[in-house]
C-alpha cells in the first residue's frame, strides 16, 4: 500500500510507493516492457492493460478493442491507488497519508514507432483534448487537490516503454512546487494587481529575444532564468488559469505550437530525450486572477547532480536568448529553417 | 562571463555559464577529460591544473609537484567565476548578478583506479579537512554567502571525470533550498525552542527503525521522506550548526562513519552512482540553535522525470525502514554483515 510521507523540516512531501517495490538487485536499467514481444499499448493488446477509463475510437469499435487513436488507462503499476480515503496520521514530528490518488496512461497513438512530435495535429489536439476530459473528470473526486499531466520521452527522461504515452497523476495535496509558484504568483499581484505570467509575456513582447514563436492565442518562449538548456514554455497568450477550462477551439492552435516546437527541438537537439509538464490551477480553485497554467518542456541534455540537488541552484550552459536563436532557425547552418 | 538569474515567480537563481557555453551539436556525453592518454588529475599532470589552493603533501614536497595525498585546485572550467564584484541588477521583472564565486576541486587521492570508500580512515580524514580549510578560508570573502560542498561519483550521478574527486561552488547568494531548510527550521525553533534534527535524531533513537549506525558522535539515518532509494544522512549527534567549526579531532570518527556507509552502499547496491551535499550553515552565520549541518548521500538508482521535475513530489519504491535493513545487515543473504 503506497502511502504519502512529509519531510518534517522543508515539508516536501514524497510518495513511498511499495506497489511498486524492488530489492537493490533490481535497480539496473529495466528493459521495454513487452509482452511475448509485443507492446502492451499497441492495438491488439488492449487485454494487456486495465479497462480504458477514455477513448478517442472510431463509431464502430468496441471498448479495450481496437479502433481507438487515443487511450487512456489506469497504470498498471500506479504510484497511488484510487481506492480508499484519505487518512492523515501523525508520529512524533513526522505526517503521512494514506496513498490515494490517480495514475493513469495516455497512449497518444496506435503507432508504437510514431512520436508526437510528428502525428496530425489533429491528433495532438485529441491527446490534449484527453487531458482536458481527465482532468474534469478527476476534478470531480473530492479527494484530489491536484493534478500532474506530463511526458517522460526517452530513457534518459525516464521513460520506461516506448510507445508514445504521457502520464497523469491527481494527488490528494497540492504538489510544494505548484504552491511555490502560486505564492510567488500571490506576492506579485498583491503588489501589482497583475498577473505575473501576463507581465512576462507582455516584457518579452516588447523584448522579443527570448520568445521563439507566437500563434493563434499561445505564445512559446525560453524563460529568463531556464534550470535546463533549451527548456521552453508554452502559455496561452490571454489569461488563463486552468488548463481544463480550454475551449476545444483552442486545443487545434495548441496542437499547432507545441507540435511545431517538439518538431524544431528534434531537429536542433537530434531527438532528444525530454519532459513536459503541465502546470495548471489545483482543482476547483476557481478561474484565479494571479495563476496563469504553461506547459514546460524540459530536454535532458545535460545531468543534475550533487551541486544541483544540494541547493536548487542549477548551471546552465546555454543562454536562452542563444537558445532561441537555435530554435528560430537564426544561426546559420542550424537545422530550423 | 557567467551570469547569475532570478526567477521571477519562485524566486530560484540560476547561473548561466557561458564559461562552458557548447553549441546543441556538443551534448553527447562527454568522454572522462585526459591528457594525451593521462588523467589531469593524477600525479606528475599538475601543469594541467591551474595553481593548487591546497594540499596535504610530505614535507619534502614542491606545490604543484607530486608528493600529495589531497590536493584542492581552481576548476578550470568554472560554473563561476572568483574575480570580480558582486553587481546586481534589473530588467523590468527580471534580476540578475555577475557571476561571482569559487569553483574548485578536491582531488581526494592520487590512485586514479581508487574510491573514496575504499580509502584509509585517515585519508578520509584527510578530505574532510580539506573541505573545512576551504570553507574556513572563502568564509573570509564577504561576497560569498554559502559553500556547497558535493561529490558526484559515476557517469548517471554527473561525475564527468573518473579520478576520485569532490567540487565545492561558493556563491553570492544563499541557496533557495538551504533557505528553505532554514525557514523550516526556524518555524520549528520557534514552537519549541528546540533544533528540529536534533528532534529527529531522539525520535529515530527511540524507535530505532530508521537509524543505520552510530558512531562516536555522528549518527547515519534514512530520513523518514527520503526522495531517492536508500537516501541516507549523517549528522554529528551532538548540536552543531557549522560544518567548519568540526574540531579536527572529530574528522576520524566523521572518516570513519562515511567510509563504512559508502562500502555498505557499495555492497549492497553494487557500486552505485551516487551524489553526496553537505548541508551547513551559510557563511558568518554565527551558530545558529536551529541548523544542524549534515551530509546527505543518494545513490542514483532510478531516474527523475516529469512528474519529480514538476511537482517536487517524489516517488520512492524503497521505504526507508527496508533500505536501513538492508544497510544493517539483516537482510537475509545481503551482502551486508
Amino acid at each position: 500500500m503506497a502511502e504519502l510521507r512529509k519531510d518534517p523540516v522543508v515539508g516536501r512531501w514524497v510518495i513511498i510507493s511499495t506497489e511498486r517495490a524492488r530489492r537493490p538487485s533490481d535497480f539496473a536499467p529495466q528493459p521495454v516492457q513487452r509482452v511475448g514481444g509485443l507492446c502492451v499499448f499497441c492495438p491488439g493488446q488492449e487485454a494487456h492493460t486495465p479497462d480504458e477509463i477514455l477513448a478517442v475510437r472510431s463509431p464502430d469499435s468496441q471498448p479495450n478493442q481496437p479502433g481507438w487513436t487515443v487511450r487512456v488507462v489506469p497504470n498498471k503499476f500506479p504510484a497511488l491507488r484510487i481506492e480508499g480515503e484519505l487518512e492523515p496520521s501523525g508520529e512524533g514530528l513526522y505526517d503521512r497519508m494514506s496513498g490515494v490518488g490517480a495514475h493513469e496512461v495516455i497512449v497518444e497513438t496506435p503507432a508504437h514507432g510514431a512520436a508526437l512530435a510528428t502525428l496530425p495535429e489533429a491528433a495532438v489536439a485529441d491527446v490534449l483534448w484527453a487531458y482536458r476530459e481527465r482532468m474534469r473528470d478527476l476534478g470531480q473526486d473530492s479527494r484530489f487537490r491536484y493534478v500532474m499531466v506530463f511526458k517522460n520521452h526517452g530513457e534518459a527522461a525516464g521513460a520506461s516503454l516506448e510507445h508514445p504515452h504521457s502520464q497523469l497523476i491527481a494527488t490528494p495535496i497540492v504538489p510544494i512546487m505548484v504552491t511555490e509558484e502560486i505564492e510567488g504568483a500571490e506576492r506579485h499581484f498583491r503588489l501589482k494587481k497583475r498577473c505575473i505570467w501576463c507581465d512576462i509575456i507582455r516584457q518579452e513582447r516588447r523584448a522579443g529575444g527570448r520568445i521563439i514563436l507566437e500563434g493563434e492565442g499561445f505564445v512559446a518562449l525560453a524563460p529568463f532564468a531556464p534550470r535546463l538548456p533549451f527548456e521552453t514554455w508554452i502559455l496561452p497568450a490571454g489569461h488563463r488559469s486552468a488548463y481544463e477550462e480550454t475551449d476545444v477551439r483552442e486545443l487545434a492552435p495548441l496542437a499547432r505550437l507545441l507540435g511545431e516546437i517538439l518538431r524544431r527541438m528534434g531537429r536542433v537537439l537530434g531527438d532528444p530525450p525530454f519532459n513536459y509538464m503541465l502546470h495548471s490551477a489545483p482543482l476547483r480553485a476557481g478561474l484565479l486572477d494571479h495563476f496563469h497554467w504553461h506547459l514546460e518542456i524540459i530536454p535532458k541534455l545535460t545531468r543534475v547532480a550533487g551541486f544541483e540537488w544540494g541547493t536548487g541552484f542549477f548551471i546552465n550552459p546555454v543562454p536562452p536568448e542563444e537558445a532561441v536563436q537555435y530554435l528560430r532557425g537564426e544561426v546559420p547552418g542550424s537545422p530550423v529553417s
